[in-house]
């Protein structure tokens, strides 16, 4: 088998390059080593920015997400009580962001390239690249029962932190960067209407608190857990009894509505960046190259804003035949990684309450949810990168 | 003897507090633990901010600051061998700092209280506060050998950390937070006028460094250090080759003018504050109540805050009999020293090198001064955090 551009794994990363380069006219394959209904099903993001919302609609993915999704001109901050709204538009020559399941992507995405190409191959596992220096890289993968080869120009890497082709990056090439954090996410899906029409992030006693929806009448809501917890430990009753405390509030008669939980789960934070994003043939794209803790919804955006930026330099190329913007890849991603980064750690520390955590630094993050509810130019930092930097 | 209020400590905080005072007709005496000669030579901070140059002119200690004070209207940030430059007024609709050493302040203070009242005593030691929570509190100290009593209405602590002020507070109402800093500041000054017009923050290679100045002809300079550090261990040459490493750019032909070093003094850097600033009739202004690293030119500027806010209280209840300003006191101040404490901790944390830092947090560092030289909104928060934020 043989392609121009072999794209390791059918998350957004993969199958929205896909898509791209099909647009452009360039050769590709995706190979991915779960089946389609698990691909389909694994609950993710759900905050697209304005850029990612524009290159999904671009190239033709954008219907379902344009009649579903729903679009958030602010959140709202909750903290010592109080509740204060960051309205984006205002504050960012009008960008705003959609309410839209990474899933759902997924599944548009997938629809699309299994009715007009190219080719996507479920329950193909990747097992190495081989040659990554060489003009001519080979991905070794099996499929229906046989061990196959990927012969092709290019791979690139979108198989999240475990995948083969970080581990083609030879240890003296590849720095990495980690941070993990003491606590973790317990998130739930519950079927009830969202009890407000943006997320909130409240900063409330015994630790950290986000109101989100994943549609009209799914609500998405996380609390902040110690490392370690295991979900059958929290009754539904806990969970309700717990939100209602992280979100009282001094400011009007909110509350939240409760309803059967269909989902519980726990996820821990971890900060990580790999550098470079490239190694001769080999790219690096989405969760292949970094993490980002959820807090600042910047992980499927980030996958999105690297394989842009790697399609538009496939795209010179094929073009051109320069390989300018290929060599300009890696620095240029990482640039907007590292924003991403510290944006996502940023809105991490101030939000949650670390254990053991000195008095002193508490009393710091909370000045700086004060800061951002008196300042205009604060509040207008945090909604910048809350909408996504410019590419 | 009597007064209305009584002032601890003649340093800027209660230097200040006296005029504003005298000027609104309240009787008020200060009591100075050590020589005239030694207030007026110690080394502190030398950054003005608007607020802090307006009411100094307004209450008649302006004209030597108009004359010599050097008008700045921004900073260079300097980073990973590059210079950028933050302009104050173009982000904070006109604003800018005045460089003026804090000792030409207490210099043109004393200079002014002791040619128009009121009285001011030198090494009038402060020996407690008695009967903090009456109508009547008492200061209690030594002068000319004799052991004396002040009686008044008011106690106003502008005794610093280890004052007397701070001590009548019991144990049970003071809160305190707190947060050391693993390195410390060794400055000089410097014979040899400044290498630029303007403040240079460096983040370079070894840690931070700041170029400062006195005047036009006397720098200022910093250098991180490990904390324990001997100025003795650093010869002249070994400090501006030292400077010299940190100040290091690719962008343009920059140097750094050597001359002869008169000081060298080595300063720990810490964050402190203590809730409540009042207990009973007795209020803390200035370092009495809160301690911040030097990096973000806060202190002395804080002092001032703190004693505008409580003069203009005073007054209040001098023309009015009301007590409500008074007893606001606290909070209000409190607000915006939390501001500063957070913006100094951040701007300290931001250019200096922790000894064994992860290399996340380092990448997470530069990443804030990267998106400073980007971004107008972050540009424009560190500009007006930086000038001053209003009272």
């Amino acid at each position: 088998m043989r392609t121009t551009v072999a794209i390791v794994g059918a998350g957004p990363a993969g199958l929205l390059l896909a898509r791209l380069l099909r647009n452009a006219g360039i050769d590709c394959v995706v190979l991915e080593n779960r089946t389609r209904a698990y691909v389909e099903q694994r609950q993710r993001a759900g905050i697209l920015e304005q850029g990612t919302v524009d290159v999904l609609r671009a190239c033709g993915a954008g219907a379902r997400m344009d009649a579903e999704g729903l679009v958030h001109h602010g959140i709202e901050l909750r903290f010592d009580r109080r509740r204060h709204r960051i309205g984006f538009p205002e504050l960012t020559d009008g960008r705003s962001v959609t309410v839209y399941a990474q899933t759902e992507v997924v599944k548009d995405l997938i629809a699309l390239q299994l009715a007009e190409g190219p080719p996507l191959l479920f329950e193909a596992r990747a097992l190495a690249v081989e040659k990554p220096e060489s003009e001519h890289p080979v991905v070794r993968f099996t499929h229906e029962g046989r061990e196959r080869t990927l012969d092709c120009d290019y791979v690139v890497g979108c198989d999240g932190f475990h995948g083969i082709a970080r581990a083609a990056f030879p240890d003296e090439v590849r720095r990495t960067y980690e941070r993990t954090y003491p606590y973790s996410w317990l998130g739930i899906l519950a079927e009830v209407p969202p009890s407000c029409d943006e997320l909130i992030y409240a900063r409330g006693e015994g630790g950290f608190a986000l109101h989100s929806m994943r549609s009209p009448s799914v609500s998405r809501l996380y609390l902040q857990v110690p490392n370690g917890t295991d979900p059958a430990d929290w009754s539904d009753e806990r969970i309700w009894d717990e939100l209602d405390r992280r979100f009282a509030t001094d400011d009007g008669d909110w509350s939240l509505a409760r309803g059967p939980i269909t989902s519980k789960s726990v996820t821990p934070m971890r900060s990580h960046v790999t550098e470079p994003m490239r190694y001769g043939r080999v790219f690096l794209a989405g969760d292949a190259a970094h993490i980002v803790p959820p807090t600042g919804a910047k992980g499927l955006n980030l996958a999105v804003s690297d394989v842009r930026i790697l399609a538009r330099a496939f795209d010179h190329h094929h073009r051109t035949g320069s390989d300018e913007l290929l060599d300009s890849y890696s620095d240029l991603c990482l640039r907007r990684v590292w924003q991403a980064t510290r944006f996502s750690y940023d809105m991490t520390t101030m939000l949650h309450s670390q254990p053991g955590e000195n008095a002193f630094d508490t009393r710091v993050h909370v000045a700086r949810l004060h800061r951002l509810a008196a300042s205009r130019s604060a509040a207008g930092e945090l909604a910048a990168n809350y909408t996504g930097l410019p590419l």
